[in-house]
């Protein structure tokens, strides 16, 4: 099945927003065995007309991103509806919907976006629960034009939407094709992607049968496999017997998600002590719905004084070792763990930059370490490289999981 | 003058990469006064040609990126020459600048590299310090082809060689023309993209002779206008007195490093104290780049007992009024300034949900206080929609943003 998509937004053409849409539909789309064949990005305004007409010819479905908002740079709904020749009628109950979601933050609907409640004739609305703009859904017409899907641009409502009313659709479109494929991701966590390939891709290749993808992010690896189930039972006992300690899951999950699932089970608590990382690890442990059931603090101790009153961190051992030291970020997950009283604390400390460095301990050096009752404290310096968020990122997501290794038993220098 | 960018890699649209070029070149054409007219991203191979035959006639300048690479699905350099019709011939300095890369690494070049040193006839060779890639540029030939850029793909060989080798070209093309426009990015906080629009798009359209457009993110729109100084001067005029308290600056940098640079111009310290949030408030400032001159240490207080131990919120409080509640607020951003020994203080309680809600308090109730020496503490009740992350977002910049205006003087219920 040949898919195309076509982003509409000057912002992604004015280096204001990075297009992440087309990242985020090529990896939703792997599993189904759908490719995206081309993506388009261009401004707002009429040019839509233009480009879908040469689109039509050569694609079976087509996803476009944006122009539905309110403002009058906003005109998916109405070039689509004029290029396929369809009247637009006011849809009341969506009338109602907008109009409850400005009653939520307890203002008044706007009468400019009753315009998003105007739908072109033989169009599927698609429901948004998080914003003001439906998505449309034109189905195929022989001859005339392609599947159409308009979705709105901004991310987190785009998201849902595309879960809920695009891919569901496209499976039963695939599955008409007699071509269904199924999928696994094996998230890595602390394993270069290159070493990752080097050790794992001759023996996926004689497994056969598959197709094998690798997506890196900050600090983590994702290999993706498509294929029967056999082949991925295969490729995941195999990524297991060679990282068994960097193996996370299997399920797409985060890795913050499944930390708390296994603090959760095992009814442990964390604590957490950051310097470098400003709150990041917390934040990110927090953003798992129920993390409340494993976390109670945290400490962002971001100077020195800070150390030594929040976490008991010695000033003279500052003095001595210098706040970016294996006995600081000891000193501080030992702190976390006797002053919050749980089972686990996490403590970094590290120069972010852009400042800061030293030539023995330049930007981007981290120190990591893990207290956990009756056990030995852990701790490992790291050196990241890349700019202030990266390395907050990779930090963050080193130090996560290293207390689930720490946990689980696993060994936190693999 | 009219450009158009061609991203060519199977790895942006299968998800593994976001293409970031875009945003980049749109980033540093902006100031030159150019705009993107469309972006396409194709996959490796030989669709390369049927793509610039469609682009070729509607565009002034074209700039590919990728393809340059050593392995059999790098074919951009001989698709392209294949197209123009012009013949390749080994540059023996080519071969030379490839081999000596090499030999930094202690390496041996591979035959396969050689081919990287194949020049099109016409075509200048555009220097890569970074990589054995070589970019190419083909000048305009009327009525054939217009100005051809072709860059490596990754970023690090791709920003020095469009720095150093295409900008001062487009320069000079731009000046040639006499046409310069100017750019200034809006940026209000705390007004809907339909409030705002409504209120500022009929006096906009009245100054005239401006392109306007509008981006929303959570809790958050960029007013964009494009054009010559004196009206956008005009424009920014209009904006401030329109949303004189929302208004947080006109040069794109980001709320929190306003914030940081307010603070910092006044030697005010800040500490944070965050129960929903988790840490996003403290990681959100701690990504500026010396955020150490304005913050010492956050709480992250997520469970009640960790806000009486850290904040001496006086656990009657928490009991009568609960946990998420006005009186909670303030006494835990009141309890910061005090133990942090800070100048200003922020807190936020609230229910991120999917869980937790009440009738009276449902999902989304957060209750932001600021708390400043010398002054009265402000707390205010905010009813956020949408998912946890965004929640935890529109929070983040809510808080954030009643800190600058507190400290600005300006209305915090504006």
């Amino acid at each position: 099945m040949r898919l195309e998509v076509v982003n509409t937004g000057t912002e992604l053409l004015l280096g204001q927003v990075v297009n992440t849409h087309v990242a985020y539909f090529g990896d939703q789309l792997l599993p189904l065995g759908i490719r995206i064949q081309r993506q388009s990005t261009i401004p707002d305004g009429a040019v839509i007309g233009d480009l879908l007409r040469e689109v039509f010819p050569r694609t079976d479905v087509v996803l476009i991103t944006g122009g539905l908002g309110p403002t009058s740079d906003d005109v998916t709904r109405e070039e689509v509806a004029d290029l396929l020749g369809r009247d637009l009628r006011l849809d009341e109950s969506l009338v109602e919907h907008i109009r409850s979601i400005f009653a939520r933050y307890g203002r008044t609907m706007p009468e400019s976006n009753a315009r998003q409640a105007m739908v072109p004739d033989g169009a599927v609305v698609l429901d948004n629960p998080l914003g003001t703009a439906p998505g449309l859904y034109f189905p195929a017409q022989a001859g005339e034009h392609p599947h159409l899907f308009i979705l709105p641009g901004p991310p987190r409502e785009l998201k849902p939407m595309f879960q809920n009313e695009v891919l569901p659709r496209l499976k039963t479109m695939v599955e008409g094709t007699g071509r269904v494929t199924t999928f696994r991701n094996l998230r890595v966590v602390g394993v270069g992607e290159s070493q990752l390939a080097e050790v794992l891709e001759p023996a996926l290749l004689e497994i056969g049968g598959m197709e094998i993808g690798y997506c890196a992010r900050l600090g983590e690896v994702d290999v993706r496999v498509i294929g029967p189930v056999d082949r991925l039972d295969q490729a995941e006992a195999l990524v297991r017997r060679h990282f068994p300690d960097q193996l996370v899951n299997a399920d797409g999950r985060s890795l913050e998600a499944t930390l708390v699932s296994v603090l959760a089970e095992r009814q442990l608590w964390l604590a957490t002590a950051e310097s470098c990382t400003g709150g990041m690890i917390a934040s990110k442990v927090t953003d798992v719905p129920g993390a409340s059931t494993v976390f109670r603090q945290g400490y962002v101790t971001y100077a020195n004084e800070a150390k030594t009153e929040l976490l008991g961190v010695p000033a003279p051992l500052l003095a001595e070792h210098g706040a970016v030291s294996e006995a600081v970020a000891r000193a501080m997950a030992e702190g976390a763990l006797q002053r919050a009283g749980t089972d686990c604390a996490v403590a970094v400390t590290g120069i972010a930059g852009p400042g800061g460095g030293t030539p023995s301990k330049p930007v981007g050096t981290v120190y990591i370490a893990v207290a956990c009752r009756d056990r030995e404290t852990f701790a490992k310096r790291f050196q990241f490289v890349g700019e202030r968020l990266g390395f907050k990122e990779r930090t963050t997501r080193m130090a996560l999981e290293l207390v689930r290794r720490r946990i689980l038993g696993l060994d936190p220098n693999a």
